[in-house]
């Protein structure tokens, strides 16, 4: 073959990749036809079996060859389908051009190469990796978890007190058969779905904004999706009261490090002394929202039921990650991103919030608190909520509604999916929907 | 520095990894010297910068150096430690020479280079990774799986009704507020403490062999720990039993993949049309036991219940690993390395049988089943189980105790962690711990 491949090696699979993708979309390579043998396509392109089967690989992974065992890859027949990606090929609905619904992390700001060079330093403790994790989580990352939250959060805790789990409902299907006694809990409202399912599940009474409960759940960082966030004085409010009423208070420390416009507020556990507070930390805002790692820390009473108990639970977080994102927080990495992406959102959130302004004018109203990465837009609308929300899904358009009246529907706009550019088309584009 | 490494490129990091630990250990680098900028450390060995990242990464993951921010790395204090690894440090145990209780996966079978390419490869699917993933699961995993269990264990299911989780005890938390109309579950045995606990916890009253429960739990290639599996015909018995008394079948189909002296038995759910039995099947005993990943199919009355709730319960497994699951199945390896392993598993489950026979002789009892990974060897025995069990640890032994009475003991044997040419000394050194 008359090719030439650059050698920046780095992407040399990726040009390998390329190439035979064009051929595969340009009929060149009909669906069915049998791909050249690694050791074949090595020869003749003058690269290293490894490249070739690294852009192979890729080339499966996105729909283009498919392997068959002892036989070889072939061509699919994704040229004969329709142009959009081979993951939401499946749907009907053009591919989402604007997401102001995602509570992902932005796109710019995660830096996956360093991230996979941790997995890949993990899984070269092939040792570790073999035998099942502890059930608690591994002992050397909730070392380091504790170290970080008492310097970040004033948590004062020993490492036997963390639980780590796939997500805060895996810590809360450990947690409330520990509080079985307990009968009522309350939620800041009713938005925190994920939270008062786990309670629901478990026979207990969910109620809203109800401080007389046995069990008060509240994220103080995070008390609408707008970023509203919970005084002080009512911190410690609220600590007093609980202490009182003998109620545990569960606090879900949600993007606690997005509070831009005023000082960070301190924990309801270092506030409650550690006693009577169960603190809930998570990095889907910070890492990846697909790495599936939350903890909690149990204060003193609960630490000692657990340890009982805790062999019955197996752990639900992939060791992998676990390991890598303990080195990844030993080597600073947690708090340089946490940084990064507390300035970044600050900008983002303050341009959004210009940008909506501006188009909007006079006949919106805008809601935004001192933290977070959203903003809540309430804009006339006679129509139904629904109708929007699918006619903007046909446009390219993903939104999430808060509130519907009559004659006005309330959005809320996160910042964190879509480029700063972008806010202005993207803007456009809604107004238009809305009209 | 005159320093010469070999070119073989897989280990060149290796090579400065061993070089620092070395200088580490012999003090040569003294706890708290700062180690040379990765700069100019690459221009001294005339090394790639990403190489000597590597190894300092790799150095730093098991406490040879720590990062600090802004400043570089610097020897930490090991040298100075106990000679153990660095992962145990916190124990005063020695480490585990022969390791009879684990169910890991045997360590000379699993290819960690080939998992950490389809991770590699899941990696560079970023804005796939930059959102949550499905409640249910990846649609493409759930497809893959879907076909897989067909092909293998006539398991017809469509995608939608598979629900995937990290680990069974999240799937049970899901499964157990569907069916909470329900009171009563039973067990095979006591062993089962994973699954009884989460039925405990949602109120269940758990029961053990009772087949006129509303819920039975079965485990059909996993009815004790040494391998035994149930009959067909007891199968045909069961699913005819629950039918008619109503109950839901949970088929745990643990270590199916290793019924070695038998031909395969069907699946539950195959035996029962689909109607009626819950299918759990998981990857630890195939992949890494570290890899948190299970999956359930529901039969179509409960798979519609769980559609109108799916949204509230997050998805536990890791995206990536999800991902990298999907074309690794795609691409035959699970299939091949299921084939590898039960070959592997019955000829050293053979081997360790005869290996005890002849070290044990007269004097013991083994039962063996027609699957799984180990063996339950009976031999008299007067002190307690508890004390065997520590000092057999002391003696870098880590076994599994089934039961005692006055005068004999019954100890579980894997095979999976440990070397076939090791049966023989782990044997004899068990032994001189039995006297």
């Amino acid at each position: 073959m008359g090719l030439s491949f650059h050698s920046n090696k780095e992407s040399l699979y990726l040009q390998v990749y390329d190439h035979y993708k064009n051929l595969i979309m340009e009929h060149r390579l009909p669906a069915g036809s049998r791909m050249p043998s690694l050791r074949k396509c090595a020869a003749e392109l003058k690269l290293s079996r490894t490249t070739i089967e690294n852009a192979y690989l890729q080339l499966a992974a996105d729909g283009y060859i498919i392997a068959r065992a002892q036989s070889g890859y072939y061509v699919t027949d994704i040229a004969a389908q329709d142009p959009v990606s081979p993951v939401s090929r499946h749907s009907n609905l053009p591919p989402v051009k604007y997401d102001f619904a995602s509570n992902g992390v932005d796109h710019e700001s995660f830096r996956f190469d360093l991230w996979q060079r941790y997995l890949k330093s993990s899984l070269r403790q092939s040792e570790r990796l073999l035998s099942y994790g502890e059930p608690q989580g591994e002992a050397d990352l909730r070392q380091v978890l504790a170290d970080y939250i008492r310097q970040r959060r004033n948590v004062n805790c020993s490492a036997d007190d963390i639980v780590i789990g796939a997500g805060m409902q895996s810590l809360l299907n450990i947690l409330c058969p520990l509080i079985r006694d307990k009968k009522t809990v309350s939620f800041p409202n009713a938005s925190f779905v994920q939270g008062s399912t786990i309670f629901a599940d478990y026979g207990f009474d969910v109620r809203y904004r109800n401080k007389d409960c046995d069990v008060i759940y509240v994220s103080p960082a995070h008390m609408t999706k707008w970023g509203e966030i919970m005084p002080v004085s009512r911190r410690m409010e609220l600590v007093h009261h609980a202490s009182e009423n003998g109620s545990l208070i569960i606090e879900d420390d949600y993007e606690n490090e997005f509070v831009y416009f005023q000082r960070p507020t301190p924990s309801l556990f270092n506030l409650a002394g550690g006693h009577g507070v169960v603190y809930i930390g998570s990095f889907s805002r910070l890492l990846l929202p697909s790495i599936r790692l939350s903890f909690m820390v149990l204060p003193p009473s609960l630490s000692r039921q657990y340890a009982a108990v805790a062999e019955r639970y197996s752990q639900t977080a992939s060791k992998v990650e676990q390991i890598a994102l303990c080195q990844f927080i030993r080597d600073g990495h947690l708090t340089s991103q946490t940084k990064k992406l507390k300035k970044l959102y600050a900008q983002k959130l303050k341009e959004l919030k210009n940008v909506v302004q501006n188009i909007f004018g006079e006949n919106c109203t805008i809601q935004t608190g001192a933290a977070g990465t959203s903003l809540a837009l309430t804009v006339p609308y006679t129509r139904t909520g629904l109708e929007l929300k699918k006619e903007a899904r046909m446009n390219g358009l993903s939104i999430l509604i808060l509130e519907e009246s009559a004659d006005t529907i309330t959005l809320l706009l996160s910042c964190s999916s879509i480029a700063t550019d972008e806010f202005e088309p993207a803007c456009r584009l809604l107004k238009s929907n809305l009209i």
